[in-house]
């Protein structure tokens, strides 16, 4: 991230807080709104291609000691960050929840994590800064790529130059929190593969696949971190590379593709930033199941609640999903990625994925 | 790993087969006998002062179908494990188990992913090699070292050499599935710092512990896998470094700390190769939690179950555990290692812990 960001997000939030003064200034109840985030209030953005928040909003206004409460958490929080960034810091999500103790007013340290997690959120959706230019760390750790990428990080130690296969060991190049600190040097890729599990990842890799077919493998980690989403929307728009996503057949997954394409419901304000809606599916698809006669589970209870609940959501009513899902809630079994091995350790990569990027129309 | 390994490992597998046919020729029932893995029967060995199965045994015995059948799945997984390693290939726990699906006789199938899991295990201890020379991958990957560190890793692409701070972006040197590929050439620690928590590791590479006092930091990403207590032994063996062990306060963190010290339960046959017996505790401790006055959460019931476990499992039967874990029981609070944040992001590098690894002897 640039010196600009957060010069500009400082900025952002400071203008937040001067707000607050205005409305007093004017004889206003102190009040900020943001858009309600729930699965009924999200809606398709036909410019950018993605689902972002609708119109219904929520206010947290100081005409409650409860609303006041919540404006105050907010000013001390924007303070915090402000000063974060003056200092060019950054902190977790969870520090900043402990950090609270040590503020002079008690009524603004937060009672539980949830509340901070929250108000953070809320301050990225109204200043329109995401969580990274405010410096905030996530807990949970990006994944890491292996392909013919050559990149350079800033780190707080300096640049550092990294090719994802020369420079790295069969671990892989680990995404780093925040991967705007990323520039693309040079690639020789033709395409993106995601893959859930590590098992997979590690197979790909053993397999040479990434050499093979010039893939950068993203290891998505079941439910990709940010910054593995921020980075493969990104590998997508600079470069210029299709995306395509790898994942056990089942509803679970179907939600991991659907929060590297669509967004999430939880963070529709960053679909911009986060979501790769040309994003493709590779599988397992529910006809692979039938096609490739894999070993299979029968669908839990929750596995086809999952499902329905799937055939109602807004991002995946498109006929190809519809026709999935109602497959699956037919055979009433799911498969996972690995299972593909029952036809030996080779099929994946000499078979089952040459023949499905075919047909995908990206080989 | 090297080639003598895998010659090695393949021909102690075939030597257990070869011991079914020697029972056969001198008309036994064949069987295979396996210490069992509880609690009751982990005992210490004075001499590499880690805990091992005692000797208690299970044994397989074809004498039953249902004996016979494990015996007949042993078989087939030699038979594919010894063509693994000729072929210079490697799998995944979860890829053996659907592989089954594709051999000859049904009866040699698992049933479940535990059922293949638990026969690898039992292979391991009867054989005395290790899965990783077996090349059986875990699911988990290792997770990342940041620090003074220079190493040489042979992968499948050829030998790459790594500086752990200066060829790494800021996520770090992900360490490989098996680690033994890794040979250290050089380093300028003074002691290794492994860390429970993203949050924690990414605190300590930003406020640049790792650079200020000499520091491999390990991180451990909740429970340790395999390939990361491996690291961490040969990094106290082969470089003589102290190894310490900072985790949240609170007895599943206990556990984490003894898995990395004294070795798991479930894999006390490796304890030799993964446990790290001179690891000290770095806390959080339960004094701390007094002391530092830290903002803490009540204990739950299984929080008290859980240390009341401790207090009769023998690998914390020790003045220092039964203390602390008196402590705890006492205060009934525990505490995360991120709560050191509220008196400060600095507190932890600049007080806490230079404060604890003097009292520790470490500084």
């Amino acid at each position: 991230m640039s010196a600009d960001n957060e010069a500009e997000a400082q900025e952002k939030l400071i203008d937040l807080a001067a707000e607050f003064y205005d409305q007093f200034e004017r004889g206003d109840i102190p009040e900020m709104s943001v858009p309600t985030r729930t699965k009924s209030n999200i809606v398709f953005d036909e410019d950018e291609n993605v689902w972002v928040y609708g119109d219904r909003e929520s206010t947290r206004s100081a005409n409650s000691v409860r609303g006041a409460r919540k404006l105050l958490k907010a000013i001390y929080t924007i303070e915090f960050l402000s000063e974060q960034l003056e200092a060019d810091r950054s902190s977790t999500l969870r520090e900043l929840y402990y950090l609270s103790e040590s503020w002079d007013v008690n009524e603004a340290q937060f009672s539980s994590q949830d509340e901070s997690n929250q108000l953070v959120e809320d301050l990225e959706i109204v200043s329109e800064v995401t969580r990274e230019d405010f410096h905030m760390r996530p807990e949970e750790s990006g994944a890491t790529i292996m392909g013919p990428l050559h990149l350079r990080e800033q780190t707080r130690r300096g640049e550092r130059e990294i090719h994802c296969q020369k420079d790295v060991g069969e671990g892989g190049y680990q995404i780093p929190n925040n991967p705007d600190t990323i520039e693309f040097l040079d690639h020789d890729a033709d395409f993106v593969l995601c893959v859930e599990t590590g098992g997979m990842r590690d197979r790909l890799v053993e397999n040479g696949f990434d050499e093979e077919y010039n893939t950068i493998v993203v290891h998505l980690k079941g439910q990709p971190a940010r910054a593995t989403r921020r980075i493969t929307k990104r590998l997508h728009d600079e470069l210029d590379l299709p995306v395509t996503v790898f994942t056990d057949g089942d509803p679970w997954s179907y939600r991991i593709f659907g929060s590297v394409a669509y967004g999430s419901i939880k963070s529709a304000h960053l679909s911009e930033y986060l979501a790769t809606p040309e994003a493709q599916f590779i599988g397992i698809q529910p006809e692979d199941i039938v096609e490739y006669d894999l070993p299979t589970d029968p669908l839990s209870d929750s596995d086809v609640n999952a499902l329905e609940s799937e055939l109602e959501d807004p991002r995946f009513q498109t006929d190809y999903w519809e026709e999935q899902i109602e497959i699956q809630l037919d055979i009433e079994k799911k498969s996972e990625q690995q299972s593909l091995a029952s036809h030996g350790l080779d099929f994946v990569t000499e078979t089952y994925l040459p023949e499905r990027l075919e047909a995908m129309g990206v080989l």
